[in-house]
C-alpha cells in the first residue's frame, strides 16, 4: 500500500443504499475502501423519512472527525421511497453524464449529534425502453457498472432479485439493459407455491440444475414450473434436489432470453456475470452448458463506482486528483 | 322435467373435493342434480384424516333417507393428502379405462350419526409424460371432462390455478395435457411481489389486458413481468388497471404456449374454454385478439362427469339404466 500524497486519508463517503441493506465505505482519494459497515436499514424499512437517523450510526463518527466529507449514495435512497426522488437517466448515458446528474439532497443529523448537517449527493437511476412497449429502470446497477473497467466486455449481467442484462457500447457507456424478475420468483416460488409442498431442505445437487437449465431452452417456463411439483409427487428427484430444479429452470429461462435479445444480435463474448460468488456461478455453470463463454466478477464493484463518478463529478476523492 | 321411471329419486351422490372446497350434489338415475351443497372442508383444511367427519354435514341427511347411496368422489381427495391415494391413469385414457380403475375407499360415519358407514368410490386422476422430460397430472379435471360432449370439440383449456390444456382423440379419450401456473402465478405477483407494490384496486381495464396479451407474444414473460412495475412507475397505465395488464401478460403467454403445443401441431379450430365465466371470457377475448376461435363452457360440469362415469361403472344411476 502506498501512502504518499493524500492515499489513505479520507476523501468521501460512499453508499449503496438499497430496498433491504444500507452499506457505507469510507475511501481516500485513490477509491480504496478504508473502513466498512452496514445495517439492514434498507430503504424500505426506514419510517417517516428519518433517513439521516439511520446513516448517522454508521458514519457519524466518520463525519465527526473529518466535517466536510462528501457523502455520495446509489440505489432506493434515490427512488420515490427515499429521501429525495431522482429522474431516471434515458439510455445511451455515459459515466460523464451521470456524474452530472448528481442530486444534492441536505441531510438534517438528528438532535444532540455532533455538525450541522451535510449533503447527501445522489446518483440518478437509468431507464431505457418507451411507452408502447414499457419502460426498464435500474437505480444502483448503474454504479456497479461504472465500476467495472471497460475492458471486461461489452455484455454484463448482474443476477439477482431483479436479474439486470446490461449492453455497453465501446466507451463503457450503457446502450440498453433489460430486467429480469427471476430471483423474485424463486423466492416466490421456494417460499408461497404449490411447490414449496414438495420440497425438502436443499442441498446442491448440480444434475437437477442442469436438468433444468436444459428443459428452459427448448420448452416456455409457464410449463415447466408444474414440473417441479410433479418431479417431488413422481420421484423424480430428491426433495433435497427440488430448489435447484427450479433454480436452473428460471436461470435457464433467463439466460435463454438475454442472450436471444443480446449476445446473437450482438455476436458478443464472453458474458460477463457480476454478483455475490454462489449465484454467478450457478449463472456461469448454466451458461457454459449452453457452450457460452463466461466469467465471473464476485467482488463488491459498488465501490468502485462510486469512487468514479466522485471523480468525474470533482467530489471528495475526484477533486484531489 | 320428465318424472317416469326412476327420475328424480336419488341414485347418487357426487362428490367434487378439491384442495380448498368440498362440493357434494344427490342426483338421480339420469344423472340430472337434486341438490347440491358445499363448504370450505377442502382436502388440505381436514386435519387428521377426518374426512368422513367433513363429509356428513353436507350429505348426512341423504344417506340416512337412502342407506345404500353410492358415493362417487372426484379431486385431491384421492391423491396422498387425500382419504387414500390413488395411482394416476396413463394417458391415453378413455371412459371406460377411468370407470374400470375407481378405487373404493370405506368412511366411518363420526359416532352417534346413523348407520355404520359407507363406501366412497373414487375416480383417479390421469398422468402424462415421463421420467426424463417430466410428468404431468391432474386430479378433478378428468371428470370435468368426461362432463363435455365429444362434440365440443377435441382441443379444450380449463383456465385456473393450475391452468390445463388438454388434447382428446375422435372417441373422447384424453390422448395428451400441459398444466401452466398461470393463475397461480397471477396470485403469487399480484399478493406478494414487487409488483403489488404499485398496484391499486383493479378496475376492469381492457386495453391494459389487451396490451399484455400482445406483448407475450413476441417477448418471454420472464422479460415482461417487470414492465408491470415500471408501468406503475412511468404512469403507463393508470395503478387501477395493472392487474388487468398482468393478467394479460400472463394468459396471453400461457395461450402462446398452448398454441404452440397444440393447435398448431393438431390443425385444431374452435379452441373450448371451460370454467368459471369472468376468467373463461378473459381467455376467449385473448384467442380471439390472436386470430383463433374460442368457445366457453362456463356451466359446471363436474356432477355431469360424475354421472357419465357412475353410469359406466354401473354405480347408481348408471345400474338403472
Amino acid at each position: 500500500l502506498s501512502t504518499h500524497g493524500d492515499a489513505l486519508a479520507p476523501a468521501l463517503v460512499g453508499i449503496d443504499w438499497g430496498s433491504s441493506n444500507l452499506r457505507v465505505a469510507l475511501m481516500d482519494a485513490q477509491g480504496r475502501v478504508l473502513q466498512r459497515r452496514e445495517s439492514t436499514a434498507g430503504v424500505f424499512s426506514v419510517a417517516g423519512g428519518a433517513f439521516a437517523a439511520a446513516l448517522w450510526p454508521l458514519c457519524g463518527d466518520w463525519l465527526a472527525a473529518h466535517p466536510r466529507l462528501p457523502l455520495l449514495a446509489c440505489g432506493m435512497i434515490g427512488s420515490r421511497q427515499g429521501v429525495l426522488e431522482v429522474p431516471y437517466l434515458p439510455c445511451p448515458a455515459a459515466l460523464g453524464q451521470v456524474a452530472q446528474a448528481l442530486v444534492a439532497a441536505p441531510l438534517a443529523w438528528p438532535a444532540g449529534t455532533a455538525g450541522e448537517g451535510a449533503v447527501l449527493h445522489i446518483v440518478p437511476g437509468l431507464q431505457c425502453g418507451d411507452a408502447a412497449q414499457g419502460h426498464d429502470v435500474m437505480r444502483g446497477e448503474e454504479t456497479q457498472l461504472l465500476g467495472v473497467a471497460q475492458e471486461h466486455g461489452r455484455l454484463l449481467v448482474l443476477p439477482g432479485t431483479h436479474s439486470k442484462w446490461v449492453e455497453r457500447g465501446q466507451a463503457g457507456q450503457v446502450l440498453a439493459f433489460q430486467t429480469y424478475l427471476t430471483g423474485e420468483l424463486f423466492e416466490l416460488l421456494r417460499q408461497h407455491s404449490s411447490l414449496a409442498r414438495v420440497m425438502g431442505e436443499p442441498q446442491w445437487t448440480p444434475q437437477a440444475f442442469d436438468k433444468g437449465v436444459a428443459q428452459a431452452q427448448v420448452e416456455p417456463l409457464e410449463g415447466l414450473l408444474f414440473k417441479v411439483r410433479t418431479a417431488g409427487l413422481m420421484e423424480r428427484f430428491a426433495a433435497t434436489a427440488l430448489q435447484d430444479y427450479l433454480s436452473g429452470l428460471l436461470i435457464g429461462a433467463e439466460i435463454k432470453a438475454g442472450l436471444r435479445r443480446f449476445a446473437r444480435p450482438l455476436g458478443v463474448e464472453p458474458v460477463m456475470v457480476l454478483g455475490q460468488a454462489t449465484l454467478a456461478l450457478r449463472y456461469a455453470r448454466a451458461l457454459a452448458a449452453l457452450g457460452h463463454e463466461a466469467s465471473v466478477i464476485s467482488g463488491d464493484v459498488v465501490f468502485s463506482g462510486l469512487a468514479t463518478i466522485a471523480h468525474q463529478a470533482g467530489l471528495g476523492a475526484g477533486a484531489r486528483h
